[in-house]
């Protein structure tokens, strides 16, 4: 029988810089009597957790072996299940590919109360670091967000490329470094011009932070000849305004 | 000559819950000489700039007269000609479906400097408040934000409805109350199942909230039954998980 003080809280970390969590984010963290956080959610952010919080990493990170969902759900239902408050810190918005809804599933089937803290999603604060806007009345009337790499890596197959092909669209790929020159070839073979402006965005809020800007064709080219980097990145293009 | 201390900050004011402030927000309102802002971020969001700031209704609000968009630039000006530091307070995230574009190329014009504080977005806090995530690992793997509303009012011609009726994707429609009966039929022309599950989230932070889980086709009947209602609200639609 679970203790019926236990709950857990999904708190949206942003982008990473601690200026960029929420007010109710940094009282859920001060108040924890554990955080599980995602490696993309530690350093400064997990240093906003009072001193009696049991920090424990479950670190899932593009390209590296990660605890398995099935372990994060365990851990989340055991420490709730003990009267805890269990903070779970996730990257950018907790609601966006986060696998949220398989950590949600595991607390119903336990009975355990849970709320979402929303954040700042990692999207919005590469924009905002860039000094452009997301939409434009005009000429960026749809905004969408997908993601470059399912669970072995790939890029996901059955893709609506009638979507991602746009020119009226900003498009932002998660997790998609390793899989744009691959995207950017069906992109291109679907209709979107080739210099179409990209963004890529390493590091967002972190003091190694690179925004370059070029061309869909051009980042294809240069993460080919590269290889992507050990930073966690978004890709965006679209008709993007004139950086800052 | 424009005095060079003045500057402007585009701040996200997020869903209107203050608790939902980043905190770079609260230190820029605080440190404020003058506040721009629209009504959907009035209240007790601005309520957290300090006694000193000059505080500027620009009102936008959906379906009433607002202030001409030349008229905000030329206030942006103004003031951060004049040397103050200018908030320019914006709801949900300043970079989505906010006229951020038509406002920086305003002080780039007049040469002044600007920096954007990206916040939560509103169909992020709608979704937390539903507790749902917004993307699905293998069911919803692209999400997308539109708009319902042109300057006139209208469902904005020339969409992609290929994008827009993918039963495979989840989407937010910002100002889409008047519009959406029309855009449901649409939809469900373009192939989208009627029983597509779609929740109106109304004053979504605010005392009033309301979160009502239906159907697309129920909420085009219900919309144009009761008509739009006077809170400001988002339109969420696709393959969204059960509510909390």
């Amino acid at each position: 029988m679970s203790d019926p003080n236990g709950m857990v809280s999904f708190v949206s970390s942003g982008p990473g810089d601690p200026e960029l969590l929420t007010l109710r984010a940094i009282r859920r963290l001060q108040d924890a009597d554990v955080v599980l956080f995602d490696d993309l959610a530690s350093g400064p952010v997990l240093d906003q957790a009072g001193p009696q919080a049991l920090r424990i990493a479950v670190g899932k990170r593009a390209g590296r072996p990660s605890a398995k969902q099935e372990h994060v759900n365990a851990l989340l239902v055991e420490h709730a299940s003990a009267g805890r408050h269990v903070v779970r810190l996730k990257s950018g918005d907790s609601g966006v590919f986060g696998r949220l809804e398989e950590e949600i599933t595991a607390l119903r089937a336990a009975g355990i109360p849970f709320e979402i803290v929303p954040g700042v999603p990692s999207a919005m604060a590469a924009a905002a670091m860039a000094g452009i806007p997301l939409t434009r009345r005009l000429t960026a009337r749809r905004l969408q967000f997908i993601t470059g790499a399912d669970v072995t890596g790939g890029l996901p197959g059955d893709q609506n490329w009638a979507a991602l092909a746009d020119p009226h669209a900003t498009t932002v790929v998660f997790m998609g470094q390793r899989t744009f020159p691959d995207m950017a070839a069906q992109l291109i073979e679907n209709g979107l011009p080739p210099d179409t402006p990209a963004l890529l965005a390493e590091a967002v809020g972190h003091p190694h932070q690179r925004l370059l800007r070029t061309t869909v064709a051009g980042l294809a080219a240069l993460l080919k000849a590269e290889g992507p980097s050990t930073h966690p990145a978004l890709i965006l293009y679209g008709p993007l305004a004139e950086m800052a």
